[in-house]
């Protein structure tokens, strides 16, 4: 199913553990990127192409850019969606998007799904033994639906 | 149910995430004392009583002393079973045991079931507000089915 | 010393940990926000102002954005000199510009100093007790040198 | 030197970064797995024999058993001295000793200098190709002082 958008997003839910929190009480602004990697490997193994394969094949996708807002704390034992789609795609970088919202608050109260996060975080793609930036391989492409020609995103 | 040995443990699932690797390519050492936690706090909440609970109530459980050995590497997107029981309780510690054993290999192959690591963490019971050691509160006892007089263990 | 500009910064050396690094065999890129933040606090205190004290007024500064471009690899051992400067303050909000170069390979190679990441990262004055926004104490405005009057920046 | 004891030990200055607190408001109890590993390498680089050279060659030394006793807590921006020396060796592993002082006060109060944590840490000597046991290369043994015939150790 093609994930272009918030609306066709895959979702990955995740539990805030007690190591994530800092001493402000709530989940600690780093690990947001761990909650976004860890959507987006799980977006691509459910799309048939896990990135441990991809990484197997001697290609890598390293993080190159991250623009990340934070909107609303996460506590400990918080339940969270991870929403994640493909936002922009071009010959040797993906940009996918998310957004974090709450589905259960850890303490139990009621609660209306704050979006805690959103994020647009750049990939580039990467030959794992030169460290060069090469064009996506083919398979990968087809499994993420990205379009044949990029050229023109 | 009561859990007091690795045949009646608790079982919490958990996927190695990318960032938990390490340059050796393995999941990195530290991080199993995330999983540990993971595992004993989805146990403390499938037995009613939330650790996040608790320190509400004032009360908290830090580590005291950790006794870990690690038998086989595990790897990214390993799906791990941690299996958590209470090993040993005091009026005012608790040992909790552990066992990793992974149940599918993040690249797909063939798996024996392998014990990853092993280990016993002893946690105080702490006042929050005093920083003093205090006995556990009885809802607590109660909820881990802890014997009611633990002077004699 | 005004700390307004990238020629004015603040420089913090730290030096890259093992487990910060992952099987791509680089510095993880969420590290870098400890990174940021660990430069960051040191600058604080060498003004004079130490977050720590912040917070035990009452007062905390969550991350509210972050802008970070990765433009090189960090390996282990690198010795790197994380550059700190004020980019832009409000009444209830700071952003700090950050630079990170090599100042020295873990390997020993000869090196020209690259620059591996640049950022923005934007905090807001937070009310810690409330958790709601506020104005920044006088006293942190003195010790970081913000304007007084900030009503127009 | 050799580095066999307690009184020979070698000493790493840390200072608790933020990200490195959890919300019981003291630094995390596994992040001191990675002041003793800092400490380890910083050891080993002061001993001519950087853990990075190390592996360039094929050889690495992961962690086989963790026994780590947890004394007092550490706070934000305390200073820490992490003394690490050679506890045990033999063939194909090493024990190294860790103790951990509180130098001085994040919050500045006066301070006797406690001992927050005690460790000892086995690592194996390991093929990174193979990922089979090896016996320490003799340019390893030589830096780290190891007695020529460890059999009998």
């Amino acid at each position: 199913m093609p994930r272009f958008d918030r609306d066709h997003a895959f979702r990955h839910r995740i539990t805030v553990r007690y190591g994530e929190t800092d001493q402000m009480g709530v989940a600690y602004h780093a690990n947001y990127l761990l909650y976004f990697e860890d959507a987006r490997t799980a977006f691509m193994r459910a799309e048939g192409m896990a990135y441990g394969d991809v990484e197997r094949t001697g290609v890598g996708l390293p993080v190159r850019r991250v623009d990340l807002r934070y909107r609303a704390p996460a506590f400990f034992e918080d339940e969270l969606d991870v929403f994640v789609w493909i936002e922009r795609s071009r010959a040797a970088s993906i940009t996918f998007g998310y957004e974090i919202q709450r589905a259960r608050r850890g303490d139990g109260a009621p609660e209306d799904h704050p979006t805690l996060a959103t994020a647009a975080i750049e990939l580039a793609c990467m030959d794992l033994v030169t460290r060069r930036p090469r064009v996506f391989p083919p398979e990968l492409s087809e499994a993420l639906g990205l379009p044949q020609d990029r050229a023109g995103r």
